[in-house]
């Protein structure tokens, strides 16, 4: 039967990150819960909700933790309880010691609290991936990759393969990740300094979304293993698991236009592009259609839109650079402005070849390694 | 027909405080307008929900303003609506051009929007209060009592008087302030230096909650009249109309015991009880009838909570003065985390008569100018 003592502080911070995982909205019952498992080497904390599991190992050598085990074992706790109840703990120090009929009793100073738990044996096992060959890349390299791209997915489960962001990695060490939802679309590409590792697979985008609330030192190097259901974040401590989506996504190459077929090329300051498009947004958000529509003639550049209810909006905008031909163009605000909201560079350029194409953005000195489309609403 | 420039600054503070009376769910169309009359003066906004009224008076002389009125009138327009559009403009001054048919051109920088309003003659008329006599109070003062009472309002809607707080002047100038829920009761009195003002009305919880986003500064002295049906508190420029609760409200100065009653008396530290309770709660929330036991016997104090699901809580407490018999007392622990949170002095007085009648709480300095007061729950 488990028993221990821990720093209450280190103990939480590791429950926070094993919560990620745990959902209150699951078909298995025993995913509410919490695995503890002791051994002499440490703890572990299992989390898991059928579609992300993290794998959570405080090492008994932690200074933090300063930890000390007197006995071993396993149990499972409901997480969410457990989780609140350490947070409020009195003092500095927790006592943890199962007390037989998988009951636990937590003491910290003066206060006590009994907890009942149940055998571990029920809880699931987490599939292994093979640990043969990984790609090793930077934690922060990685959340700014599917930040970039994740906005972008679908939200309709009617073709699930568009509610992740698609990752691939080629032989020559080209990282690519795009998402879209048919309506948008962002591209980002990275040349890798090294891999030996190789994958074609679609990552949930509930599985970006925990991510950064898992790893949260953008310092460190972490290391990818996939298989052909799961892929496995790991660093020394610890181990995330997600499901992939099955299917396979469709080649978006073939929709970015080639630099010949552009007819008109704008570059703008993303954050006043950004404040006309909300400014615009105020006013679609009433309308049915949601569109603006931005007219290039001659040197003018302006926005419109139109409320038959509530009223009409004109802003005339200055661009930084403006070559090509004049052009009418409508467009969901909100597209853009979730385009321009990934553009850390001050300055984005906006190509377009005609009213009814699709045009792209791009930050205006990021060559052509992170591409955004937005596809135009037709009107009459 | 209107017409004039502002600072976008200063119009938008003006116009975030009339909103607070602003609701979307009101049953007069006309209410989900802002009301601008535009005078030689200066510019007035009001807004209502029928049940509280803001009058919001701007003076052309006001510094900050930097107002230039060209034409003056009146208009509604849709304000939801309107604050945002006026929260994004580009530039610091707005050009306001009332260009008829009831539209608006809004002007700052390059942009331009065109809103559709209404002739401000749909609009009601707010129900004006005699200004013979008044109560002069400090606005921060007013926030205090207010804040330490109105939690205790019930939620219930089959007895209104309740949903508000009771607030009376009498002849010796004492200002007493009272809410409850039945479960829990707080009374604030307060020794006013002068008044020629007495009173006895029942103010909306909803409108005790708006007003400290009306008056921003807690310096300031405001001035309160009183008719049958409604309360003003006034400033300089802003007028905070309420409509008041009608009924009789019960003396509830019978509730409160007698010195010579009580059996028992304890003083906490103030937020260690609080943690206490927060803790127990923790598993109380847990339970159906969500009370934690008491258990005062010799020299210890025990707070105890046990859920037959969940697991049981144990912790004993320490106090700082403790004189009387045993007790053992159970309750809601949301009443008294709530009680405590509106206690700014760091120890509390807590007095029992005996496990079947409510207990009461003092700041320990506070002799019995702030008194509340807890029904204890029977439990077998």
């Amino acid at each position: 039967m488990i028993k221990f003592t821990i720093n209450k502080n280190a103990f939480q911070n590791a429950l926070r990150i094993t919560k990620q995982a745990i959902g209150s909205k699951v078909t298995i019952p025993a995913l509410t819960k919490l695995k503890i498992t002791v051994s002499d080497d440490g703890i572990t904390l299992v989390g898991s909700n059928g579609q992300i599991s993290i794998e959570n190992f405080l090492p008994a050598t932690d200074k933090d933790a300063n930890m000390l085990i007197s006995s071993t074992g396993s149990i499972l706790l409901e997480a969410a309880f457990f989780e609140s109840v350490v947070s409020q703990l009195p003092e500095v120090t927790l006592e943890f010691t199962e007390v037989g009929q998988k009951q636990v009793i937590l003491n910290s100073g003066k206060y006590e609290i009994t907890l009942k738990g149940l055998d571990s044996e029920i809880y699931p096992r987490i599939q292994d991936i093979s640990k043969e060959t990984s790609l090793k890349i930077n934690v922060g390299l990685l959340k700014t990759i599917f930040s970039e791209t994740v906005f972008a997915v679908s939200t309709q489960e009617n073709r699930p393969i568009f509610t992740g962001v698609h990752l691939q990695v080629f032989p020559d060490k080209q990282f690519k990740a795009v998402a879209t939802d048919s309506h948008r679309m962002s591209q980002r590409i990275l040349n890798l300094e090294e891999s030996n590792l190789e994958f074609d697979v679609i990552l949930p985008s509930k599985s970006i979304n925990s991510f950064k609330n898992v790893f949260a030192n953008d310092e460190e190097d972490i290391e990818i293993f996939i298989n052909t259901s799961q892929i496995l974040f790991r660093n020394d401590t610890i181990s995330y698991y997600s499901r992939l989506i099955e299917g396979s996504y469709p080649d978006t190459n073939r929709l970015i236009p080639k630099n010949e077929d552009y007819t008109l090329d704008l570059v703008f300051d993303v954050a006043e592009l950004r404040h006309t498009m909300e400014r615009a947004r105020l006013l679609t958000m009433q309308t049915t259609n949601g569109t603006v529509k931005l007219t290039v003639s001659g040197n003018s550049v302006v926005t419109t839109a139109n409320s038959p209810e509530v009223g009409s909006v004109h802003e005339e905008m200055t661009t930084i650079e403006k070559a090509g031909e004049d052009l009418v163009i409508s467009f969901n605000p909100e597209y853009l402005i979730d385009a321009l909201k990934v553009v850390k560079e001050p300055e984005v350029r906006i190509r377009f070849i005609s009213s009814v194409r699709p045009f792209t953005l791009q930050p205006k000195n990021g060559e052509d390694s992170f591409v955004q489309l937005i596809t135009p609403v037709r009107t009459n």
